[in-house]
Formats: C-alpha cells, structure tokens, sequence
C-alpha cells in the first residue's frame, strides 16, 4: 500500500516535471480507496481551475484525431494539456483503442502533454471515479486544460461527460440515423457540436441540419449559451482553429456567468458520491468473500444471507476511520 | 411499489401462461430491491434446474440469428426457450439492437418461447443482477432453455457469462486479429466455440486455427470438458443441428460430472453479493442525496463527507428489516 509519505513524495515530483511520477500518482488515483481517499482532498486543495473538456461522440466520427489536431493549436497558444481516454470495452476492443493512443502519439515527447488512458481493470463504476480522480491530479499540477475522451457508450462516460465544463459531441456527414440516435443520447448536453470529416460530400446537409437543430434549441444543454456547431476535418486540418475558438469562449462565457465555479461544484459532488460507493463496495466484497465462504452450496436462503452481508458491511463502516 | 400479494400473483399468472403478466414480473426484477428481494428467494425455491446457455463473442459474429436459428431447432426438441439479451450500451447503439431484436422476432408469436433484453436503464453494475434475476424467474416458470447473449463488451456481461452452464463463444471467418483479441477477453471462458458464416471463403482457416487452440488446450475452461469447435452459417442455416448437439453433450457432461450443481451454486453466490450491492448503494444513493443537498459547494472537505456519506449508509444498514 502507498503510504501518505509516498504519494506526497509522487505528488511533489510530479510538479518538478518527473512525469514517471505523475503516471504513479494516476496510477494510485485510478484505483483510490478508503487509505488513498485523502489525497484527493489534497489535490482539490491545490486546485488551478483547469478547464475540462469533455470530447465524446458517435464511433468513428474521429475524436482521436481530432483531440490530436487540438492539441497542437492549444499548445501553440501555450497551454499545458492533459487527455485522459475512458475505454470501458473488454479486451474484445482493444485494438481499436490502441489505434486511438497511436493516432495521439506524435504528442508523446511533448512535456506539455500528459496522456493516459483508464480502462475497466478497475471496479464497476469506478471508471468515471478514476477519471475525476484523475482530473483533480491534472488540475493540482498545473494542466490548463484537461481533455476527457469517451468512446462513447455506456453510462459511466455520461456520469463523466456532465463533470465536464464543456462538452463537445463529435459527428460526421452521412451520420443519418446515428444523429437520429444520438439525439437520444448526447446531443442535449453539448455545448458545442462538431461535424468532423467535413470534406466528405454529405457534410454541408449533415452541417445545416445541426444549425437547424442547434437553432431550434433541440440540442444543448439548458441555459443561456447557445451551442455553436463547427465544420472539421481532421484528416486535412480544418477548422480545428475554430474548434479551439469555440470552446474558449465557451470557458469565458463559464467564467462570466458563474457557472464555471457551480460546474466544479457539481463535479466534486459527483466525487465525493463515487468515493463514498467505491468505500462502501470495497468493504462489501470483503464482507462477500468471507460470508460466501462459509457455504458452498448457496442454494438457498440467500436473500437473508445478502442482507446479512449489508448488515456486516454497515457495521464495517461506523468502524471506519478517516485517515 | 409492488405489494408482495401482487408479485405472487404475476407469478402464478405468469404459471398459467399469462406472459403480460411474466413481462411485468421480469420488469420487478429488472430493478429488484430490499422490498422485493424476497420474490428471489421464492422464486430459486421452485427452481426446475434449467439449463442457462450464455452467448458472447465479437460485434458482428452473428449471435443473434445465429440464436433465432438454435430456437427452433431447441423448439422441434420440444424445449421451451427463453432469451435474455443483455445491452450495456448507450442509446447510441439502440439501433443496432432494435436489429438484433427483429432478427428473432419470428418467435414472437411462439407461446413456448420469451424474448426479453436488459438494458442500462437501471443502476450500473445492475445489468447482471437484473440478468440473474430473470435467469430465476425463467427458471421456476419452467423455461428449460435459458439463453444469455451479449453484446460483447464491458465487464458485467463476463459476470453473467461466468454464472452460465454452457457458454457459446461466437467468431467467425477472417477476424484475424479480433481472434487474437478474443484469446485474452472471452475465449478462455468457453465451452464451445463457433466458427459463424462458414459460408465465408476463409472459414475453414479459421475453423482449423480454432481447432488447433482447442487441442493446444489454449481456449476453454479448465476442467475435464474439451471445447468444441462447430462451424456455422446462421444465413444458410448450417451446423445449427450440430451445435445443438454439442450443447446438448456439455449439459449431460455437467449433470454426469456434478458440475450443474456447483454452477448453479456459484450462479447463487454471485446473485447474494449482486443483490447485497444493490442494496448498500440503493441506501447510499439516497443518503449522498441528502448529505450533497445540505451545501452547495462542496468545494471542500470531501474527502471526509465521502466517509460520512459511507458510515450513515452504515447506520441505515444496520436497520434494515428483512421482509
């Protein structure tokens, strides 16, 4: 176990610029429990207010490429970048997601930019825990802006998307019924909308129906800012400068209205939630391991022994102490 | 809520036939909690020892025509047949699923067959006990058959296909590198393997590598079973006979061997620890509600909240009542 010394240490590192330390610190971060809890805490005490994110979107519309291109106009304006990839598919796809971190590769010796991917080694539900455990880190040691990638399905990344300060949902032309099923999804909470692969024929229609709709306030989310929709291509390297433009007015128009500081509120509420589960079910699945033990057959009575576990974990938990 | 009076007599309706009356049962148990927990324990009381058959491989393969298929040659069997299609993705892919659920629509009119699919509409981590629960109910209704397929990704499936008694891992011709994929995700866990669309060109390649891995002892569980390898054209309806058969054989190996029974047993096991989770973050969700109500900042000190949240979930624990 990492002792409080260690992470300090980690932490301290970290900041001088070792970036084997912070990928250590990530690592402690991505699979927090009741002993390493305290660090986040620290972290958030040393808050930058860096500015999150959130890239998600129908698949193989592009978003690596497109974060790729990102960061290269972000860095030109000198801000430090952080990418974390949230990647909750099993091992089935990971050759999809490798392709992914390859296409960001060309930033891997940058010591602006700190990518990391989180994957579902750790519990159920812990994915989005990781992430913002993850985006207190970045935050704490300097990162402007921290970019949280999603594949795009699950519920765990829509936990994560609303963390998010601001969010762009990613499509591309010819998109048809994907668009039609993402309005069920994402598309009511992007702030900005990016036609990516703009170049192909269909984009122009693909492109005027979410003005259509961004005008028709059938997308975004509520409030005051009207979500902008932005033409992309990757592949050539266009209009990724409006891209970047559109999300830092989208930071100012943030920090005007206020909701900058209720959106960190939100997101460390969602934390300390998450934190709170992931204590709790850590000390259930000692609980479960040795209550099940006791039998093996588990044929019958098992109702009461479930609840009998609950039980024992609630005992558990008054004992618990803060470190 | 649903009054233990009304749930008996879904069951008892659902006995005599009455699938509207099954289809709200299955919808109690899709969001099973403390107060209809015990329904379970009633439910495994009157268990007839079905068979459960999980279906999992890559996006693409196939599963679910290749399923309508196995329906009917199970139905000319005489079996009764139910399948359980577990979703864990977002509404992005809602379409690709509807798709899924047309191809066995040709058994909607079969009183001897239910189709139901599981979705992430309930809490995370949920997907699997809603998919247990059901298991149960099929089970006690008299289901002989019971199929689980998934889509393939995402950890609670791999939960679920390690409660089956037999589990089907679909791939097929030319996946190539999505086979060399599969050898760390699910090909380890299967009992038989199918070589789908062996209409395909490469699909004797294929069957021949999976052969090999097979007798290499390199795919499978361990345990005296050998997998099997059956090649499949859900299209041409070929080889559907003989994987039918193969799951046949397994089954009489797992009565012959009291294998059925430790599954059975370890299927129980996995449910009394889902359905305590369930529980426990059932309380402590209205808990963290009310806690993350009381300020509106959250900005610090929460790390302690978080334990706070966890030891008065604790508390409530220890109060609860068992039905």
């Amino acid at each position: 176990m990492a002792t409080k010394d260690y992470v300090l240490s980690l932490v301290e590192r970290a900041e001088r610029g070792d970036r084997r330390a912070l990928g250590r610190l990530l690592t402690i971060l991505e699979d927090v429990s009741s002993e390493t809890a305290w660090v986040l805490e620290y972290l958030a005490g040393r808050s930058r207010g860096a500015h999150v994110i959130g890239v998600t979107g129908i698949p193989g519309s592009g978003k690596s490429s497109l974060i790729s291109r990102m960061i290269r106009v972000l860095r030109d304006k000198g801000y430090r970048v952080a990418v974390i990839t949230i990647d909750p598919t099993s091992p089935l796809s990971s050759g999809a997601i490798l392709g992914d971190r390859l296409r960001m590769q060309e930033h891997a010796t940058d010591p602006g930019v700190f990518i990391r991917s989180v994957t579902t080694a750790g519990a159920l539900g812990g994915l989005s825990l990781s992430a913002l455990a993850m985006i207190e880190a970045f935050d704490a040691l300097g990162y402007d802006k921290v970019i949280v990638e999603t594949v795009g399905v699950g519920q765990s990344e829509t936990h994560v998307m609303h963390a998010a300060d601001t969010i762009v949902v990613v499509t591309m032309p010819g998109a048809g019924d994907d668009v039609q099923a993402l309005k069920a999804g994402v598309l009511e909470i992007g702030d900005i909308y990016v036609v990516n692969k703009s170049d192909k024929p269909e984009a122009s229609k693909t492109y005027e129906y979410m003005l259509f709709v961004a005008e028709k306030g059938e997308i975004g989310r509520s409030g005051a800012w009207k979500p902008v929709v932005v033409k992309t291509s990757s592949t050539l390297g266009m209009g990724i400068r409006e891209l970047v433009e559109a999300v830092e007015k989208h930071l100012e128009y943030l920090r005007n209205s206020g909701e900058k500081l209720s959106r960190l509120s939100s997101r460390r509420r969602l934390l300390v939630k998450l934190l709170a589960e992931k204590i709790v079910l850590d000390l259930l699945d000692k609980v479960a391991e040795e209550e099940l033990a006791k039998t093996h057959e588990g044929l019958e009575g098992f109702y009461k022994r479930a609840i009998e576990i609950a039980r024992t974990t609630g005992e558990k938990l008054l004992n618990l102490k803060i470190q």
